[in-house]
């Protein structure tokens, strides 16, 4: 018989992984932040085969420290401030480990239904707590669930657009004409993909001009879209964006969402990581224009303190959507759904399996309150706006766009090369982790505060290291000259 | 400021969380294995609104007693035997516990080498442990990777299919022609859904016939891609499955990939279920003729040991997969990935990021050894063939196919009504749980055994079921009659 580990050997050796847990997060601040090690040097640490026989627990926790953590980029790390943060939290953990510890297997309301009403039940909650128009609230005809990630949600809402543009033929006959999807120059690299992957191809996509704050502009737009209706190419969906990956650009919802009505198009509102500004009042402004999307969708696991996979997407009519997505072998009938008074959520994805993600959701939001979760927020928010304040008084900087959320862009004037090489040397310190965007062009460095553990004191300390290490890399570009 | 979790409430809470599930797991079998409660039950259990304040973790704990798990389907409770199972074990709780504990974001190897890296060596572990042909190492040309669920892999898979078939034209213009995928007609639904997805279409998918073991017919298949090439539509892909769903027939994988190669068709073989059989010498004969396959999928996360979501996908040429899928915007050109040295997993999946999915393996793994992990599968084998033995040996059963693996298809042969009267009286006990299908069209009970918490007793407690309650449902027909 295999030897399962018994419910006292969890019980010892799960305090043991929770210990270890909570002093990695206490000594993050002493490790580098990212790993400085080349390609292949984590790989050679382990065995080239499996073992034979079991190890013991201890071993196996043991190498972590050893094979595991020297190799890691740290995205809880209080000197994190690369790409968009990945938050998580205690509260997620604990509730990621209570979903790992159930096991539950939640594609059809059947299959574990607390799975499903819990999700619908939090759905609703963030709805509220981003103050969402009450079209996606399941309570209506809309609804929401959980993604992995944006990249899925863009795919799921460029499919059920597809389905809505192709006048019923796209379920049965696949794509038969020319589609076209349409978002900034600015939209996700996600955006592309999930055009590729639903067999538009990249020419599938058409990349509108943006203004002078990068934001898309509707009048090339509605140009965009007349063109193609003249070459009989049918446009099916438009994805905006609030706070783009690049410069956390805002898309404006009005004037677009007036264009998707006007064409019968489906517009899908991507805020990956800016919609968890909407938590507080004072940010709502950025999500002006949403009553008329058809979708939307933002990441509770990059902005929100739940760890990753946690997108929150919605629709405005969940029918819609169901009937893109949906297969029925005989093996998955069941009583409930045919009584239709259930919501499997395996039709409103790609995969058909999925964990009880809900329960991370469930145990932040109610950790940490309406009130803990905009103070995180704010908090983020302030930080960045004191790292600006800085950039904008140092005549070596210059802003390169707003920041109307937690990500700073800047660069030194000196130029591209100077502002590249600051950032290798930023990084090499390993304290601090910064990654880059170009805009119109130029090199830029983007600093985008978001760990849990990121204090005043770790942007005041980033502020001094960008500051020191900036005359560093003016004169390593005075020297090539 | 929001009121993080410290590192010491963290360790005392997570030492409560632990307890909690080993608590769990030891009162599993006094459970019901399925919620006894109708649509909504749940759902009215929880307040219509977030708390403005955070409450206490105590209190969330103990609400998961009270409204989730009587909410739930236990799936690793003992006297589950619907679906297919989806095991998991201590070491996978543990591991994913680390990761998400970690809170890394491994979508390039730069974000998390070692998530990367541990999940290389992970896969290249598995095609050892299951023999899998050396093409699928990443030592050569190809390599493994852990996908959601087989479901994406067949996304995956098709859309590779598409990038060959479609001879260069694809990436920048989508379907253009009308393509064809085959499998049987026991495919999975993913194929069908993986097709939609596409943009080929439900047209896009041809059934091909099956003989009397429920197996692709090649003589088949070949006819049908013939006719589809005298007809103009470019034959793009086969899945072929080991352990179909509804039975676990067992296509005939040399006769399929004979033809394969001959007409330039990408092979994708699903054995999602079954494959994990192949840890074991006396049953890899399932998996002759896979040296040929341009891809493979098998799901740890259903009967090895791992927690969902861990599927493991192999392909035989990474940089045709890579190519097929690759968007690179700015913000994620970085020095590793340009250096070619380094694998970017982003590129081998639909989202973008990525868990540290690779720690609950290399925990499963090592915990369990060669040896812990066959024991499972030798167990799960022998308590469904004693229990194919029960249904022989009793003339009001019969036996609807064979059981290479631990699912046992069976029905009573009074016919479907009782058939179906049975199940549902099995279910209604609370002490087993079973699914059903249907074969040939007719009512079919299925039993797969696999639960780590399963032992002999509860298979022989679930024939014991199984008989005293067919002869209510005969007595139940009888009185329709």
């Amino acid at each position: 018989m295999a030897t399962h580990m018994d419910a006292e050997e969890f019980r010892r050796q799960g305090h043991a992984v929770v210990d270890w847990i909570a002093d990695y997060w206490s000594g993050l601040r002493d490790r580098p932040v990212t790993a400085q090690e080349p390609p292949g040097a984590i790989a050679a640490r382990l065995p080239a085969a499996p073992p034979e026989q079991g190890e013991n627990f201890e071993q196996i926790l043991a190498d972590l420290d050893t094979v595991v953590t020297p190799g890691l980029t740290h995205w809880q790390h209080p000197g994190f401030f690369g790409y968009f943060p990945a938050n998580t939290s205690g509260p997620s953990v604990l509730g990621d480990l209570v979903s790992a510890g159930l096991g539950v297997q939640g594609m059809l309301w059947a299959t574990g239904p607390a799975c499903t009403e819990v999700e619908t039940v939090m759905l609703d909650w963030l709805a509220q707590l981003l103050d969402l128009p009450a079209r996606f609230r399941s309570t209506g005809p809309g609804g929401g669930v959980i993604q992995d990630s944006a990249s899925s949600a863009t795919l799921v809402a460029t499919l059920a657009a597809l389905h809505r543009a192709g006048g019923g033929d796209w379920r049965a006959q696949g794509v038969t004409r020319r589609y076209r999807v349409y978002t900034s120059t600015q939209g996700h690299s996600s955006i592309e993909k999930a055009a590729r992957i639903a067999g538009l191809g990249d020419e599938g996509v058409r990349a509108v001009e943006v203004d002078e704050l990068l934001a898309l502009d509707p009048v090339a737009l509605r140009t965009a879209i007349t063109a193609d209706q003249a070459a009989g190419v049918v446009p099916a969906l438009v994805v905006a964006t609030i706070g783009t990956t690049s410069t956390t650009a805002i898309d404006p919802l009005p004037a677009i969402s007036q264009i998707c009505r006007e064409y019968g198009i489906w517009l899908h509102v991507d805020a990956a990581y800016a919609g968890a500004a909407a938590v507080c009042p004072e940010l709502r402004h950025t999500h002006t224009g949403l009553e008329y999307a058809d979708s939307y969708c933002f990441d509770p696991h990059k902005w929100l303190l739940t760890g990753f996979d946690c997108d929150a997407f919605w629709v405005a009519d969940r029918a819609e959507l169901v009937e893109t997505l949906s297969v029925l072998p005989e093996y998955l009938r069941n009583a409930a759904t045919e009584s239709g008074a259930v919501l499997d959520y395996r039709d409103w994805q790609v995969p058909l399996g999925r964990r009880f993600r809900a329960l991370k959701l469930w145990f932040v939001l109610r950790s940490y309150g309406v009130e803990g979760l905009r103070a995180h927020i704010r908090s983020g928010v302030e930080l960045a706006a004191w790292f600006a304040d800085q950039v904008r008084a140092d005549e070596r900087f210059e802003l390169v766009a707003p920041h109307p959320f937690s990500l700073v862009c800047f660069r030194l004037r000196a130029g591209d090369e100077s502002s590249a090489a600051l950032l290798a040397r930023l990084n090499a310190t390993g304290r601090i982790y910064l990654t880059h965007t170009r805009v119109a062009g130029r090199y830029t460095l983007r600093l985008a505060v978001g760990s849990p553990l990121t204090r005043k004191e770790d942007v005041f300390d980033a502020w001094r290291l960008v500051s020191e290490l900036a005359d560093v890399a003016d004169q390593a570009d005075s020297d090539q000259l």
